[in-house]
């Protein structure tokens, strides 16, 4: 089959799915849960034969670490599909409901989007989270994982299609992509595939936005800041700005950029530097940085440059404004924290800096939907429209409406002495 | 200025906008009002530039009448802001809150997306109506009107424009675009403009669509359905059938094709003939049509044309199923209604009909922004995510994250033996 074939089987599938009742639904997933388990030992072997590929091709460790499924990730992800059978099901909700006249009403109920082509990495535990939860929100999926865990993918969609379509949903919905040429194929299938949501480098995030006409759900950069007021707590900025820095550097929501108040740089800078070379951070500085810590200079190209590594670049700034125009300047929209004790400059912060997530006294690793208690997440958007910042169940959905009548036209509510509309909310 | 120019401005403004408390916006809104009425001397001469120089192009005469703008049309345009005044701001509404641990709140808020980019046709209200919704959900807009209103356009953005900035907006929301070239500049500029917003012909609607890669909010075609089921009331499907048609051909909301079932289609046909050649409709139908009543037959192209003209094609189904098919194939996912006295067969048409706007036994006319409910109206979209079908107010909204903490590190709630997340819900 090529792409587009199974692009329409994918769109045909998801008309189905959007109607199949929550039973159904939740059986499906138990289904999945029971033959994962029950299929544990082909499951690991196959990723047996990833890991050893893996190995032969040196793939750092980090790396090897992310595609190992074993049989703790195997409990995890049972476990995960059955937090989400407990959940209500999102589809069908009625979001509004009002009578436009005597007999004449109208409902905005959710609805699943499509069809979702997911690109992510080479986590093989992201495709049974991401097709459990195409398959809760009742769209279907066009998946493509990392070909570094290419057996596993295949015998994990194999299991999850077949446990699903046993228990009741439609041949298709669920389909596995083998090469990037695939991807670049699926991009231009926008008349059958609604929502492609890309996870992975921002060169491969880039290039699909750039790519197709189909809606894009992710981010590219994530060039997150600390901002140090000159009023803020110093111990609790530097802590932040470690953990910001180097709980896990890199992630998206890691800070790439400290900015610091020309009125508490004097008394900070020492000391982040200390903190933050502890951790063998490498800092580069702006010119009025470097008159007071030694740093690297810092360059235009640091400002909006991801580093993802045991980096960052620090600024002095002066005032709230200053740091405000930085960020919307330079940043990526993805998350930006103030530190300050001074209520006023953290809502004007919050309110005028342009991005997804912005906190007030706290790490921008927070920046997370299991943190934010989404449950699983889909990803995280940089997008201003539709979901932004973490996304779970929610951005999987949009609504339709439907109006009930007993044979109203228009005609009779237009021109003069004709009925009118009541517009009266009946929930 | 370049367009560039023009949309870094917007966006400068839009931050400052964003952040603009209700009563500022509201006594913009009432200095608007007022300047109009001011000036509505002033508006009403250029408006007769406008109409002199379109009846010396020969503009037909539809045209001509929504160029007009008149004491009526500026009566019109005054009611219309102030009954925005009344509604409540749509910035700055706690969406959900929830408390992450102890001290640790996170809220998620509604905000603007930004700038936004409108192209709309030859009627001069539309100009106020859009750029005052704008204004109260606080995003900043580029604007390109008919260049029939040029003369007309140009005051009214000055008047707003002076109007607004006098009472404390920011320099720049709003800001009005002259050539089709200047469109064609504007949709580049995906680093300042968050979302386009075009109305006007199919053909315009795609090349929008088709370059930028900016998101699109709108539709192009409005192929839309009225499905006859064997058990519908005959003559509460002729008066729908005719009003879907004929109440006013030349919109989206009108159909296009009627689709009859097989079980019903010797009652009901020559009486929807005599009915819709009274009103002077073209009708093309299939062969099985075209064996009951006299019609043209139709071609397949038939089933994907938005005549927007008294024409209507007609084709003989076998059932719910096969109308469902048919719809989601040759459709367009905008208004589609199926008229049946059967409750279930009705949900299962409104379940597995892919549209926006699905109804039972009653116009696809309906499908609008005011007889919604929803006061003024930005468009009608087709789109799959962010919104759908007509749109108000509610369209210009995304939200943001706030997460207020009081030096809470991720690191306390990693690995073993750390703080854990309450998720308590505190709204």
């Amino acid at each position: 089959m090529n792409i587009k074939e199974i692009a329409v089987i994918a769109k045909s599938a998801s008309i189905r799915l959007a109607a199949v009742k929550t039973d159904v639904k939740n059986r499906a997933l138990n289904e999945i849960a029971r033959a994962i388990r029950q299929r544990s030992d082909d499951i690991i072997s196959a990723n047996q034969q990833d890991l050893s590929a893996a190995e032969k091709e040196h793939l750092p460790m980090p790396l090897l670490k992310r595609l190992k499924f074993d049989e703790g990730k195997i409990t995890q992800v049972i476990a995960g599909i059955e937090s989400l059978i407990t959940l209500d099901d999102p589809v069908g909700q009625t979001l509004s409901a009002i009578e436009l006249d005597a007999g004449l009403e109208l409902y905005k109920v959710s609805c699943p989007i499509g069809v979702i082509g997911v690109v992510f990495e080479s986590r093989p535990d992201a495709l049974v989270q991401i097709s459990t939860l195409c398959l809760k929100s009742g769209n279907a999926v066009l998946l493509k994982g990392g070909s570094e865990a290419a057996q596993t993918n295949r015998i994990l969609t194999e299991i999850i299609a077949e446990a699903s379509e046993t228990a009741g949903l439609p041949r298709g919905w669920i389909q596995l992509l083998q090469t990037r040429q695939d991807v670049a194929e699926m991009l231009a299938q926008d008349d059958y595939i609604d929502l492609v949501i890309p996870r992975g480098s921002n060169e491969f995030v880039r290039y699909i936005m750039n790519n197709t006409n189909i809606p894009v759900l992710g981010h590219a950069d994530g060039i997150c800041h600390v901002y140090v007021n000159a009023d803020a707590d110093v111990n609790m900025a530097v802590d932040i700005t470690v953990d910001s820095k180097c709980q896990y550097v890199a992630v998206c929501n890691a800070a790439e950029t400290l900015l610091v108040d020309s009125g508490i740089a004097e008394s900070f800078l020492p000391k982040v530097k200390i903190a933050l070379e502890e951790k063998n951070v490498e800092l580069r500085g702006c010119e009025k940085t470097a008159a007071i810590i030694d740093v690297k200079p810092a360059t235009e190209e640091d400002w909006s440059t991801e580093y993802l590594d045991y980096i960052l670049s620090i600024k002095i700034v002066d005032g709230l404004d200053e740091a405000i125009e930085h960020i919307n300047r330079y940043g990526s929209g993805h998350t930006d924290a103030i530190l300050t004790s001074d209520k006023d400059k953290a809502e004007r912060f919050m309110a005028l800096v342009d991005s997804g997530n912005v906190f007030w006294n706290c790490s921008t690793r927070f920046s997370d939907g299991f943190r934010y208690g989404l449950g699983a997440e889909v990803g995280i958007s940089t997008n201003k429209i539709h979901a932004r910042g973490p996304v779970g169940l929610e951005g999987l959905l949009i609504y339709k409406w439907k109006l009930l009548g007993a044979g109203q036209t228009v005609a009779d509510y237009s021109g003069p002495d004709v009925k009118t509309f009541t517009h009266r909310k009946i929930k």
